[in-house]
């Protein structure tokens, strides 16, 4: 059975590398994929790949909603259409693959299964995105190269964090009280840590206090955006909504063993502090970079070509939340593949 | 059916390439060549491969017509015979592969087929750089990342300068009357661009005029070596044979997704302009380096290890010539394949 | 049948390397091994692999004889047993694979076969290294892309040295008297170059005589230990036991075509010269690194995924000790596999 959903929405990017780069050529689940922007500013995809000699279209340029091939001129629309053929008339054999697309949530979404299935109301609601000034806001997309899944797994047990970030956010998930439950086919688990000593990136949102309550929850939506809600308040204050922020873990995969990690990081507080969202992207990026992707990278060279499913992994009580992660793709993927 | 013709002359390299580095060390179809000068100057080559450890022939040292291998200093000449054993009799078992080799207009010449076959007459004709003296040549050998088909479907389709050489030698290619016809196993293709605006490097041989006729052919001889001729007169002037500059594009295969690509461009002015020699060169080689070979090496990774023409490329009319040199090279290698 | 003896001691690293690392991390044989000292100061060896989501553990910490999951925090003692869970009870499903650990001839020595038969006697006699103070030893690791066959065939045939190390030891092997012979499963092969100019390497040693009598003889230990002695006297002289030099040759392979080999060499003379060590750490890095390695790359790559036996390599006289360490391993493998 594939271990990729088809009829799902997978981000290709952010919208802020589209209009950087003026394209995004991504391959997810395999497919090798182009988004532009049409004429009209919304944002079309399609197959990577011209139908005249299989160059990539993002080798050549775009301008006006059209990607012209870099190699014999051909030009697309978002739409694939086949607009321009300087060589002859255009044939119904140059319309290329396109995918639906949409813009939300400062993300661009591409649909790669069947298009009449590509309902927008099926892209999870990160309305907290939106409601965040972009000041406030930190954007990440971060190649690593593991199964998807492992980087799944990695946020829906953050007991990792003990070990693994064990100088700055780690020391309270492996005591906190945990549950896992599903809820409309999204799992949800919580980390709840009382009148614990706050790890050193907590420190400042309850200083002066000396001991935390720190609540951390993740939502996971098929097939791989989680959305981790964390609060830290002096310890026996009540959280307030406000006290919140929550962040987007995504995870694209582009092949078996390969995946797009995309993150973005809103806050409640410091919301036009520029210098602070660039030190928070540094230290995201750092953290990721220098402790959870080596570790998924050594991860996955241990599993090789295999499934780590099929290797007998042994189970702990902090795999719940990831085996309900797996339980719902099994009976999706299933679904799917009837 | 292979892809490869084995009873045909391959270029293993330049003679200049022989003469600088005292050998050609090159796989080509798949097997490692070892060129070297026997000791009355003629070239010969060999498997690259000591037939005691298997170890590169090319690894060692080559004196007086002998190749010594650099393991265990067995020595062989341009024959294959082994000519020296340190260690014992020289027996037959120690004899290697040879293969028929011709120097012939500067180049080196390869015969990997069937030895009695092997008639120097089918090296196609390249009287034109004999005719040129060497300092109006440029020589260049560069290895490519792609199928050559690719290659040779490159200099077919020669509408492709257009964009991706459009701001040195494209722009009048669409617009240009074209032909293609079989001749004797040859392929000939035209452009005819008349009464055109010349591109930048074709302003030179025009001025003062502001329009040009400009003429190109390409002969195409099995399995992959085509001369380009091309002209550029005021327009309406009529061509002299000595306004033709000749170039050699010669792709002879590495493996299935790899070549070397050999270039000769002569020219008929000039003829002792060292300094032109150097710019053309550094010239050609930018072109290729930098808007072929990033193209032709992304075409390839698009394919993978597909043939490219099982994934169901559209055709165009560009591609007329292109399709007659497949057709002339599938009878060719059903014919070798009884 | 598996080019590979399973149930025989291989050589891990050096002492030097657990005590200066903290740890020897090698794949052995397709094996991930991690090796460390237990609280008691002997070395354990385990599968570098968490059972619990596979992470390497060698990308964790190791402290007090016991390694920790860098990932979620698992400990394993040397003996495989989990020694910490802090996620909940430490059940047998948490036992990971160890293997019988010895310590000796300051090597680390580890036995990835039927550990009833683990017999620590089993390992080649080194006592020569015991007996060499560390201040008369080089110990070297390096790593190399070959069949740890090719590598056993470079020692195994020393005529090589002829050729690949022409300016420094080379030049009197293929004329030396050879003889070579099977003793109790182990094979023996002598160079005896009596008379002769000594090689650069070898004259201080004679100085100031001019003529030398050089004496070389290899002992071949299952499946990859050689102890090579060698003595250079001046022509004429009797050799005496304090004459030779004793290098340990071994090499651990890592997978079918890479290598772990494994230098020590001893001397019986200038014992507490640390700038000679240096020298000679230098000097034996630099002709392995130099001369051996590439040539033995080369040939890998020349052969390939191939076993060079199947492509029919022609042997030379030279070969005959080497032919005979073929066929004593040809009878344990065969004898293995039953």
């Amino acid at each position: 059975m594939s271990r990729f959903l088809k009829n799902v929405w997978y981000q290709a990017g952010w919208s802020r590398e589209l209009d950087d780069a003026g394209q995004i050529a991504r391959t997810i689940i395999g497919q090798p994929v182009l988004v532009f922007r049409n004429a009209d500013g919304t944002p079309g995809a399609v197959v990577d790949r011209c139908p005249h000699r299989l160059a990539p279209l993002s080798a050549g340029r775009i301008a006006d909603g059209v990607v012209t091939c870099g190699y014999h001129g051909l030009g697309f629309s978002g739409s694939g259409a086949c607009v321009r053929n300087p060589h002859g008339p255009i044939t119904s054999a140059l319309h290329i693959a396109a995918y639906p697309t949409v813009e939300r949530h400062r993300a661009i979404w591409v649909w790669l299964g069947d298009a009449a299935k590509a309902d927008p109301a099926l892209i999870p609601d990160l309305g907290f995105i939106d409601q965040t000034p972009e000041s406030a806001q930190v954007t990440l997309a971060m190649p690593t190269a593991a199964d998807y899944r492992l980087l799944v797994d990695n946020i829906m047990d953050l007991s990792h964090a003990d070990f693994l970030h064990a100088t700055t956010i780690g020391g309270i998930m492996v005591e906190a009280r945990k549950t896992s439950r599903v809820e409309d086919g999204k799992v949800i688990a919580t980390w709840d840590a009382r009148d614990c000593v706050p790890p050193p990136a907590f420190r400042p949102m309850v200083h002066p206090a000396e001991c935390a309550d720190i609540w951390t929850e993740v939502t996971w939506h098929a097939p791989a955006a989680m959305v981790l809600g964390t609060s830290a308040v002096p310890a026996g204050q009540t959280q307030a909504p406000g006290d919140i922020a929550w962040t987007l873990h995504n995870m694209t995969p582009e092949s078996a063993t390969t995946t797009h990690y995309f993150i973005c990081s809103t806050r409640p507080f410091l919301l036009d502090d520029a210098e602070f969202s660039q030190m928070l992207n540094k230290a995201l990026r750092q953290a990721f970079e220098d402790e959870d992707k080596p570790m998924l990278q050594r991860q996955q060279l241990s599993i090789g070509n295999n499934d780590i499913d099929d290797l007998n992994p042994v189970l702990l009580p902090i795999d719940a939340a990831a085996v309900r992660v797996r339980r719902q793709m099994a009976a999706l993927l299933a679904a799917e593949a009837q």
